[in-house]
C-alpha cells in the first residue's frame, strides 16, 4: 500500500476546510469594501466582520467587543507581551512566562529584557507541566503579566489554566495564554480560567493563514502594536482582512467534539503502534492531559532530520521540532526543558494530526515507520541494544 | 439609466481581480503547508513564497532578499517608524514626516513621541506638495528617518521622491515612503529614488486584504515589530500567509500601463464633468502630478457625509475623507493641511477609481451628481450664490 500523501504536520499548519473556503469566496470579488467605509460595500464587510467577531467571542465565553482580529498568533503574542509591558510600566517591569513557549513569546520577552523589563522563564517537569507553587513564588510586586501556553505545540502538554488563573487573580497580575494549538480542541472559558488575554489563530484549525485574534478582557490596559486608523476598538489598526476573518470564524463554527474524538482515536492508535518499535519513547504526557492531535516520539539513536527526510520520501509529512525551528540543528528548546539531552531532542519527531486524517493513513505510517527506523539504526550501537532489550522507562 | 453598483472607493479597498483569485485557489486546500516545514507540503509553499517575493522585488528594482512580507500597509508603516527608532536610538531620536501622512504613520509617530523621540511634521502647499528646502532644513544631526507618503490617499498628490531621496542621501538619514496608493500606478525605483524603506500593500491593487510588504534596503538597521521564529530573514516573524502573498504577487504581475491610461482617461472625464457643477473645486493637483485614480472635490456648502449617503442610495460608493477616518466628523487632516477650512474639508468627497470602472459608470455619476448637489443646497446661502456666479478660483 502506498498512499498519495499523508500529512502529519497539522501542528505546523492545516488544510483549509472546503466549507471554510466556500464561505470566504464572496469576500474577494463581491463584498470587497473596506469595513470602515460607510457605503453598502463597506457596511456588508462590516456586518461580516462583526458576525465573525461574535462567533469567536462566544466560543471562549467572551463579550463581542473583547475580541480583536490580528494577522495571527505571532502578532497576538507580540501584541500581548509588548502591549502590556508598555501600557503598565509605571506599575512594574516583571513578566513571568515558561521555557516551553513558542518562539514568538520567548523572543518578544528577550527583546523586552533589552528595554529594561525583567522576565522569569519557569521550568517544567518531565511531561512539560508548570509547577504552580513555583509560579506563585515567582510573582513579585513588580509583576505585570503571567503568560503560559495552553496546549504545547511540540509535546501537546495541556496546562491547568484554571489553577494558574486563580493564582494570577489572587495576586492581581494579568494572565495570558497562547491557545493557538488548543483552540477548538480543548474548552476555553475566559471567565472560569480568569484569563485577561488569549491568543487564537486560524491556520491551525483549518482556517486560512494570515489571521488570528486576541481576546482582551474589558478594562485591560494595553498599548497597540499597530497604531493607525483606530480599527478594532482602537486596539489594532489596519484594514481588516475580511475574507480571512470570515474563514477563521467558519472554521470555529465547523469544529466540534466529534472531530476531537476521531482525532484522539487515530492519535492513540498511532502512539500504541509506534511504541511497539524498540527504543522508542513518547515525549510529553499521556491521555487527556495531551492535545488530541499531538504525538511526539523519541527514536533512540536516530537522527530526526534524516528520519523526517525518509518519511518525506515515503510521502509522510512530519516535523522534527516545531515548524518554526525546522531547519535549525539546535534541537528543540521545549524537549530540552522536559529534560531530554541534546542528542535525544535531536532524535525526536512530532507527528500531528487533524480530522482529515484517516485510519488507512495511520495504518500506512505504522507499516512504514519501523522499517525506516531499523534502516537508520543499522550498524549503530542502538541496533545492538534493541536486539537485546526493548527500552521503556 | 440606473447601474447596479458603481464603486468609486478603490482608494479604500479594491475588488480582487478574478485572475488573482484563481492563482490563490490551490494555496488553501492543496499547497497548505507551513513554508518553514521541510517536507514537500512546506517546500511547495516556500517555492511559491520566494517566487512571489521575487516578483515584488523586481517591480521596484530591489533585490529579492530586500522584500519582507507583512500583514499590510499599517504593519509596514508601524514596523518602519518603530523599528528604525528602536534600532538606531543610540544615534539619534528625531524623525521627519509630513502632515498629510496616513494615520498609521501619524499615530506611530505620536506614540514614539511618548517614548522620548522627537517628530517634525512638515506642512505642504495648497496642492499637497512638501517643500524640499523646508525638508532639508528640518534635518538635524539627531535625525534618523524621513518618511513621506508617495501618492497621497486623499488628494492623489505625488511627491518628488527622487528629489527627497537626494536630500536624505546627502545627510545620511534613512528615507521611507508609504507607496500603498501609488504602487503599480507610478513607477517606483528604489535605487533612483534612493529609498531605504518602501511600504507596499495588496488590497489597494486588486490583491487580497491582509497582506503587504516592506522593502528594507540591505544593511538597514531595523528592529522587528514581530519577534518569533525568525521568518522573513529574521525581520518579520509569523507563518507566512501564502495564499495572500501569492495573490499579492499576481496582482502586481497583472497590473500594467494600459490600466493606468484607462483609469486616467475615466478620471479626467469625471473631473471635467464634475467641475461643470457650480460651486465645485478640485482638491489637490491636476494632471500627472496626481494619482491616476484619484479625484477629490469640494462641494461648497454641502455636507459631504450627507452627499455620500445620497450617492449611496443611488448605488454610488464614495468616501468623505479616507476610509480610515470615515464615520469621524472631524474633517480630513490632509485637506486641512492643504489649507481648507474645517467647513470646506467637511464638504469634500473623494471619488477613487480602478481599472474595473467603465465609461458607462462615469456617465451615470455625471448624470446623477448635479441633481443631488442641487437638492442638498436647496434653500441655503450657497444656492443663491451659485445662481448668480460660478465659483472657480
Amino acid at each position: 500500500m502506498r498512499l498519495k500523501e499523508v500529512y502529519l504536520d497539522s501542528g505546523a499548519s492545516t488544510i483549509v476546510d472546503p466549507k471554510v473556503l466556500k464561505v470566504m469566496g464572496p469576500y474577494f470579488g463581491k463584498v470587497y469594501g473596506n469595513a470602515s467605509s460607510l457605503h453598502r460595500f463597506g457596511q456588508q464587510a462590516k456586518e461580516a466582520l462583526e458576525k465573525s467577531r461574535s462567533t469567536i467571542a462566544k466560543s471562549i465565553g467572551a463579550k463581542t467587543d473583547e475580541v480583536v482580529f490580528t494577522s495571527g498568533g505571532t502578532e497576538s503574542n507580540n501584541f500581548t507581551l509588548k502591549g502590556i509591558a508598555w501600557a503598565n510600566k509605571s506599575k512594574g517591569n516583571h513578566i513571568i512566562t515558561t521555557k516551553i513557549e513558542h518562539p514568538c513569546i520567548l523572543e518578544s520577552a528577550k527583546w523586552l529584557e533589552t528595554q529594561g523589563f525583567k522576565v522569569t522563564y519557569l521550568g517544567v517537569d518531565k511531561e512539560g507541566f508548570v509547577n504552580l507553587k513555583e509560579l506563585e513564588k515567582a510573582i513579585t510586586k513588580r509583576t505585570l503579566l503571567v503568560s503560559v501556553i495552553h496546549g504545547n505545540n511540540e509535546t501537546g502538554t495541556i496546562q491547568d489554566l484554571e489553577a494558574i488563573g486563580k493564582i494570577c487573580k489572587k495576586h492581581k497580575v494579568y494572565f495570558h495564554t497562547d491557545a493557538c494549538q488548543s483552540y477548538t480542541k480543548v474548552d476555553i472559558d475566559v471567565k472560569k480560567m480568569k484569563l485577561d488575554l488569549v491568543t487564537l489563530n486560524s491556520h491551525k484549525i483549518h482556517g486560512p493563514k494570515g489571521v488570528g485574534a486576541l481576546y482582551i478582557k474589558s478594562g485591560t490596559r494595553i498599548t497597540p502594536l499597530m497604531h493607525g486608523g483606530g480599527h478594532e476598538f482602537n486596539e489594532r489598526s489596519g484594514t481588516e482582512n475580511i475574507s480571512g476573518i470570515v474563514g477563521f470564524a467558519e472554521a470555529v463554527r465547523v469544529a466540534n467534539k466529534k472531530h476531537v474524538k476521531h482525532i484522539k482515536s487515530l492519535r492513540d492508535k498511532l502512539i500504541k503502534g509506534v511504541l511497539t518499535i524498540p527504543g522508542v519513547k513518547l515525549n510529553g504526557p499521556e491521555g487527556n492531559q495531551r492535545l488530541c492531535n499531538n504525538a511526539n516520539f523519541l527514536f533512540k539513536g536516530v537522527n530526526a532530520g534524516v528520519l523526517g527526510n525518509y518519511l518525506n520520501v515515503k510521502s509522510i509529512a512530519s516535523s522534527a521540532g516545531s515548524a518554526c525551528s525546522a531547519g535549525q540543528e539546535k534541537g528543540s528548546h521545549v524537549l530540552k526543558a522536559l529534560g531530554l539531552s541534546n542528542q535525544d531532542a535531536a532524535s525526536s519527531i512530532r507527528l500531528s494530526l487533524s480530522r482529515f486524517n484517516t485510519q488507512e493513513e495511520i495504518d500506512y505510517v505504522l507499516q512504514t515507520l519501523p522499517g525506516l527506523v531499523r534502516k537508520l539504526r543499522k550498524g549503530s550501537w542502538i541496533e545492538k541494544v534493541v536486539n537485546k532489550i526493548v527500552l521503556r522507562e
